[in-house]
């Protein structure tokens, strides 16, 4: 793909400065761009990193001025450079058609222009919507129904009965629909296993990282909400709740039946305890543990650090700490008492 | 599977109120349940919920009234409903069978009514227990021991050597046997491998969620006891042993050579340090780090999070706390010698 | 495999003192050493229970006496033991070849002495190096590059156009080249995808533990250095770097652009935020998040548990801990007052 300036900033829409026709053939950073690259500046600051770009072309914001390559401008340069990276690259997508080394169950039924790739297995009554790409080593249970334009990425498991909704993107190794976590404990002892007799359902527009696992609910289901954005490695239990547009950052984990509003940001390796509910547009920091409902709007932390002797003191102090605080108070009111003696 | 009220209770052992003609299809919640299911509850709490639900009959416990549909009466409500729950609903499981796209060694030895999937591959010398299930996509690795009525779903590897008792449940993407993480500091500081020369052993009736890592021991055996329970993305490093019925929740770690006791609970993220023992019944809240020996009967906490204003001033704080207290504990003794002075 | 202690010896390249023919078979930990074992013991206070072993030589560093067993002499016993387990102990490796139920696209290019094993799949225009093992189940997206000996287990998925490079070694259930996890937000709240076209760069010597994942970056490269070495389920987000012989100890996680520097050891369960330098020789200690720049040489620290009476007081009193520091110190300008005047 090549395109002139003149021709890029047609396709985007956008005005442009400068020469007409220099040839843009890929995008890239400020910092590696070279000859036919297109790069963006959003801030000020870094415009000095731009004075020194191999760049043949940059997206900037109204306002910024910058005469030495050719300039395309936008309101939100991030977002048209976004646009400019999607005509450039098209993410890899194998051809449809199913691969002879495929296994599909006959009573399942396969939408138009799917690809279903080398070693999948789709079983009994499952449903793969239009357009959709199952890559190579997928294992599609019984009964799941995923819609169009979905993509599935390798040793990827959706079990029984699993519901994944239009343009999902599931990267490689996402578990859903694994049992939730429920036992009752026996007079022996033992655990007894209650049945996950639940479902998962991933409405449209979801996309979820590598290795996240996503359990189903013990009854009813387990709902990811449209255009939810989901990480590696995150844990989701039974019968939770994750909101429209939340975003759960990497290795993040929610016990079982919690809610997670609209727009909510659960930042990396946050907990959420079972049976919470965090509201709308609420950010959770990095590595909070969060045992109590939160409400919308809030924004809570967790996490921390400190040099290890600090940390030590710090530690060893904390147990008795509550007990300071008490003497202190007592201390106060012995203090008011001296003060008034000695006024006297 | 459809029963009356009075099939059911006679095949749940306990007593019965009401019409015995009503039919029985399904189990639920009490939110969702429709006509033909069946639920349960436990608590005087959930009985204005009862008064609307559209279930056909309802488990409840002794005492607690209740006209508008059959009753059935059960000490404990949850594990009667648990156990219908097993009357109506069966896991799926695959048939019997080898599938024609699976690669069974010839030296591996199968048992009766095992079900091997497509793409599973069973290598040399392995053992796989009667009635034991590998869904597709399961990779055993040579010499490895499953028992019997086990199931291993799919993306799951079993590296060499690993021995796995019976009605094991293993759910996908799960990975036994992995080298354990150990290391010497060669000169150069180049790190020198130690070979990791030793196996896992699960004993009977573990469960094991999704995308757990149980890695191998260095020498002899990492083990998890008869009962065990591990929820998803949980690590289990080498030589770690696991107690009997000890539970794991999500994302928790176990790091090299310590020792979970028996019933033990490690709640979600929760990670234990190298070589540290954890006594039995103890319990372990979300997010704690424990660092050294913990007693039977003990129970730990860890987790926490607060408003991000409040957060930043105890942290800002923190590292000074130690030294604060020093100082009010000398304020402490200048108000002593004041009081004294004072009273002269 | 049988050697005497003098042969062994010889291999090892070290003295020996006692009997030359006793024959060596396997080695093994102190505790479970039984006839034809050899153990080690590094430091004194284990030399109780070497009394008690039953294995047939030790490896001892020089000045500790033994005589009841042959003695290998070593100023390293642990890295003496580490040598005579790779003679004794070969790790379980398959036969060179392509089996036939094995996908590799013809214009993929594949080394002399590689192994593919069962179901793996070798996209179009990726490279084996020569003796590379790629075990059952292995899918190799397109464009991806392997060098040479390196081994890759089962269920792990290398993404399109990933760099790996010789003598690595990945287990189980890794996936290399997910999409990093980057969107602008819309007008509407609606995520917008940036495309991840970037790669990952997995340099010589490195080994990764199962089921971690590694994020291909936005633009450039998400590099992991030679020698670098990384436990299970750790989460390396796109374009940060991980410097040469750094230690990333299980279930940590590194957001998105961070660096890690040169022998930098991440201990278990650690967060680094996005944008974050930590420097070279840097311990973080197990749970710690770490949110700004750290220098070389800091060791830092954010694990901790308390008794759950303990904890509970404290983080009852955290949020108020400010203002009550903030009123002792007007106590102690009081209490000051209150000694000037007495003193008058």
């Amino acid at each position: 793909m090549k395109l002139t300036v003149k021709e890029l900033a047609e396709r985007l829409n956008v005005p442009y400065e400068g020469d007409s026709e220099v040839l843009i053939t890929s995008v890239a950073g400020l910092e590696r761009a070279g000859t036919g690259d297109l790069v963006f500046c959003a801030k000020p600051k870094f415009l000095a990193q731009l004075e020194t770009t191999k760049a043949s072309a940059v997206i900037l914001p109204p306002g910024l001025k910058f005469e030495r390559t050719p300039v395309l401008r936008a309101e939100d340069p991030h977002l048209a450079f976004v646009r400019a990276t999607e005509i450039f690259h098209r993410p890899y997508r194998p051809e449809p058609g199913i691969h002879p080394a495929a296994v599909v169950s006959p009573s399942a039924k396969i939408g138009k222009g799917v690809s279903i790739g080398a070693f999948s297995v789709v079983g009994d009554e499952a449903e793969i919507g239009e357009g959709t790409v199952l890559f190579p080593h997928v294992t599609i249970y019984p009964r799941v129904k995923i819609g169009a334009a979905a993509v599935v990425h390798s040793n990827t498991a959706l079990r029984e009965g699993v519901r994944v909704g239009n343009r999902v993107i599931i990267h490689n190794g996402v578990v859903i629909g694994a049992d939730g976590f429920g036992y009752l404990k026996g007079q022996d002892g033992a655990h007894i296993k209650i049945p996950q007799i639940g479902t998962v359902v991933i409405e449209d527009d979801v996309e979820i990282g590598a290795n996240t696992t996503i359990d189903r609910a013990t009854l009813g289901e387990t709902i990811v909400r449209r255009g939810a954005k989901i990480d590696d490695l995150v844990m989701v239990a039974h019968n939770v709740e994750v909101g429209e547009n939340a975003i759960l950052i990497a290795q993040a984990g929610i016990a079982g039946s919690s809610t997670i509003g609209r727009n909510t940001i659960l930042s990396g390796q946050v907990g959420i305890a079972d049976h919470v509910d965090v509201g709308d547009n609420v950010i959770v920091a990095a590595k909070s543990g969060v045992t109590g409902r939160i409400p919308s709007g809030a924004f809570v932390s967790g996490s921390t650090h400190l040099d290890i002797r600090d940390w030590r003191k710090f530690w060893a102090l904390a147990p008795h700490l509550y007990d300071i605080v008490k003497d202190f108070k007592k201390l106060k009111a012995r203090v008011e008492e001296l003060e008034k003696s000695s006024k006297r």
